[in-house]
């Protein structure tokens, strides 16, 4: 690689950090910015410069935001008493194309000690903070169903018990649409277990 | 997506122009970045800005360089008798790891009329003007072998008839360690076709 110049090997370089991009497709992409009409390495480069620019978490539920506190924490026409426990802030996006009218609060992480993601490294002591304030009387964990968000999900129940009346989980089963066949054991033995009376 | 602060959603459009990068992947890319301990958006974002600093183009082959010239033009052990046209400098670092030691020119793209990509979009001129200028006895095409790349070495083939003695094309046939079974109609008929003695 000597033979390409060091600020073509250091883009190469710093693109192949990015999860799901290898070297070869590091490769790709900086040569694709220095030849695209479209895209710039400049259009891009500043983009990500400025993207903490002015970047701020929401006091109440960490959801990126402009202000102090998040469009949805300062609408009085929600229901503040419902809080979503959420990994990111894309899960807030997902959320709201639902009819959910409650709060949320964004933990920007989960717990997984092999990445070196501790409490202390979410936003755990802020939701929890939030909940002995009183005023939550329902926090719905809504972590992703892999082994990393069930163990969040289950650190929240407990450090949370005797502090809110109610801990809940989102459910658990065949998404819609799904084909039965095609579904793995673990769906299948959650959505018999989580079976409802029709 | 008006949820999310504009410089995200701006990084993520910027990320979408990628090639291969739908808006899904720009998002988690983005949201990657901000959180991430061993990338950070800056570290890419400098990178991208910094990638055209000081960047030339070798002044005989076309490729990126940091001097006017670039170390295998400049290298008086090799034969810039024989040039070998490739479609980008990557295709340059490919070709170094062989025996192959001869000069290069890189054309930084393939006609593609669909895409806007002419003749003059590349670096044919600088192509034709260094075999005209005398010294260039063979021209070893070393486009892909796809519909763009095919279509760029004919022309190559054609505006170079008479200028140089010689103008070659890469062998097609079977990868070495392929599997004939499965191969492609068009690899074998190629393979067939340039049958050699044994």
């Amino acid at each position: 690689m000597s033979l390409l110049p060091p600020q073509i090997t250091k883009a190469i370089e710093e693109f192949s950090k990015l999860p799901g991009i290898g070297p070869k497709s590091a490769e790709r992409l900086t040569f694709h910015l220095l030849r695209s009409s479209k895209a710039s390495p400049e259009g891009l480069g500043n983009a990500l410069i400025n993207v903490k620019n002015e970047l701020k978490y929401c006091t109440t539920c960490q959801m990126v935001t402009l202000q102090e506190q998040c469009s949805i924490c300062v609408d009085t026409t929600r229901d503040h008493s419902q809080v979503l426990v959420v990994e990111n802030p894309l899960d807030v996006v997902a959320f709201e194309k639902t009819s959910y009218k409650g709060a949320y609060h964004v933990l920007h992480g989960v717990l997984s000690p092999i990445d070196g993601m501790g409490p202390e490294q979410l936003k755990m002591k802020e939701l929890f903070d939030r909940c002995r304030a009183g005023g939550v009387s329902e926090v719905i964990v809504a972590t992703n169903p892999d082994v990393e968000g069930e163990a969040t999900a289950s650190y929240i129940r407990q450090q949370l018990t005797g502090n809110v009346a109610s801990v809940t989980r989102l459910a658990h089963g065949l998404p819609m649409g799904a084909d039965i066949e095609f579904a793995d054991q673990t769906t299948l033995k959650e959505a018999l277990a989580g079976r409802r009376s029709l």
